[in-house]
């Protein structure tokens, strides 16, 4: 047998990671994890290419340092922005959370109409529709993209079943309840947190969480760990000891990890000053 | 006649400053401006003391080397957190946010009670009520502090009149209302957008916007330019180039500033790493 015990690294402009991380730990008990949130930076949703490709270039060689066998993407905005970039650069593999999500969506619709909502630069950047047209077979399905910038707010403010946020859901998905969309991409990894709420509004559709696929996609790549019954181990780092990752940590990964390590990643900046 | 020609700089962790260099502009139109908008890592409303002080430190440098007469802490999370930390290491005034918008409530009120809304990092802080108390001669007056940490992005999304807005900014400010204030402090620099949706539910309060209190400081504080019947310039500068500033700046300011230059100005990281 082949194994391989060195973890597997993962990274986030933040908190909304964690939902990745949870798929992956469900997924494979006994391998480690060093999980990093950016969260000196947070959120890339609204930052220019060139910057998040910067910043994810620090989250991936931090990552190099511990020794990581995969380095998983778990941030929509640098999925889309930084993950060619990113894979140019390093020697192991390193996946994204919009790949694996697309397939997902074009195995599940039947009607094709495929709905897909995420931040401002995840949507811009026109990396789901582009994804999606790459897995399909036959009849090119019909995609409804929606940028819904005020969901991470909300999860982040714990607003999770209010009215504010029906009502603001019901706005954002207006568009895609029309299309009778059956199959929803959930294109921003704090958009689980507001499953029940989106299941009110597309009763009928599908919601692809992308931390689910990203993991079995994850677990199709490495060599695992050696079999024990101990479970693996979970390390977690921060860019700034914020109090949202600590209250908030628990709910978005389902069990608590503790406090995370503080560290620095901004190195020396490589861009240069334009007009 | 004395007279100073230099600058007068302000610096945002985005956006929102610029409705503090309004006021500054309209109340000094001769003067020139150097604004800096660190839109490469807005928000500093959820990051810790520490971080804010570091970035706070770097743009003020920026600003120096502009060779400003005054700088303007337009930000008021900075203005809670770093503005100490920069007066000791500047040679010229400093003044924040908070001091001028706290005295005038404190002239403002006549019931003694005085609402405060801001960011997370703002109210914590408690910097507003320790200056309003510095401020009062006579009954202390009830502060009511609350954060509503939905408004920034709300404002930033353009969501000035709808009807979530409202919801959230009742469910916000419920105990501003039953406390009966006279007197709101807009303790950010994005909430006088959301002026007429706060005057509905506070109608009897008088809202103090935190940008036109310091520009009344400000003035007070340095030599005039060289009177002439020309208006000052303003050069508008980011650390990145994000649609939302280019998309939001004519509504901030009142005026279109052109598309600002971008520059690069976080230096080596003086932060060590901590557990």
């Amino acid at each position: 047998m082949n194994f391989d015990n060195r973890p597997i690294g993962v990274f986030d402009s933040g908190i909304g990671g964690l939902t990745v991380l949870k798929h992956l730990v469900a997924l494979m008990p006994q391998e480690h994890f060093i999980y990093l949130g950016d969260t000196a930076r947070v959120p890339y949703g609204n930052k220019s290419a060139e910057t998040v490709q910067l910043y994810s270039r620090q989250c991936a060689a931090f990552l190099r340092e511990h020794d990581v066998k995969l380095i998983v993407v778990a941030c929509n905005t640098a999925s889309a922005l930084a993950l060619e970039d990113l894979r140019q650069s390093q020697s192991i593999p390193v996946i994204g959370v919009i790949d694996p999500a697309a397939r997902s969506a074009v195995a599940s619709t039947r009607n094709g109409h495929i709905g897909v909502i995420g931040t401002r630069a995840t949507i811009t950047s026109r990396a789901y529709e582009h994804s999606i047209m790459q897995h399909v077979q036959g009849t090119a399905p019909k995609i409804h993209s929606v940028t819904c910038p005020l969901f991470v707010p909300l999860v982040e403010e714990g607003w999770l079943h209010s009215d504010a946020t029906t009502f603001i859901a019901r706005e954002y998905l207006r568009t895609l309840v029309d299309a009778h969309i059956d199959t929803l991409v959930l294109g921003c990894t704090h958009y689980p947190m507001l499953a029940p709420v989106l299941s009110t509004i597309v009763p009928d559709a599908e919601l692809i969480d992308c931390g689910q696929c990203a993991a079995s996609e994850a677990q199709s790549l490495v060599k695992p760990c050696t079999p024990t019954d101990q479970h693996g181990t979970i390390h977690a780092y921060v860019t700034d000891q914020t109090p949202a990752f600590t209250a908030l940590a628990e709910s978005f990964l389902g069990f608590p990890i503790g406090i995370p390590e503080r560290v620095v990643i901004d190195g020396p900046d490589e861009r240069k000053a334009t007009s």
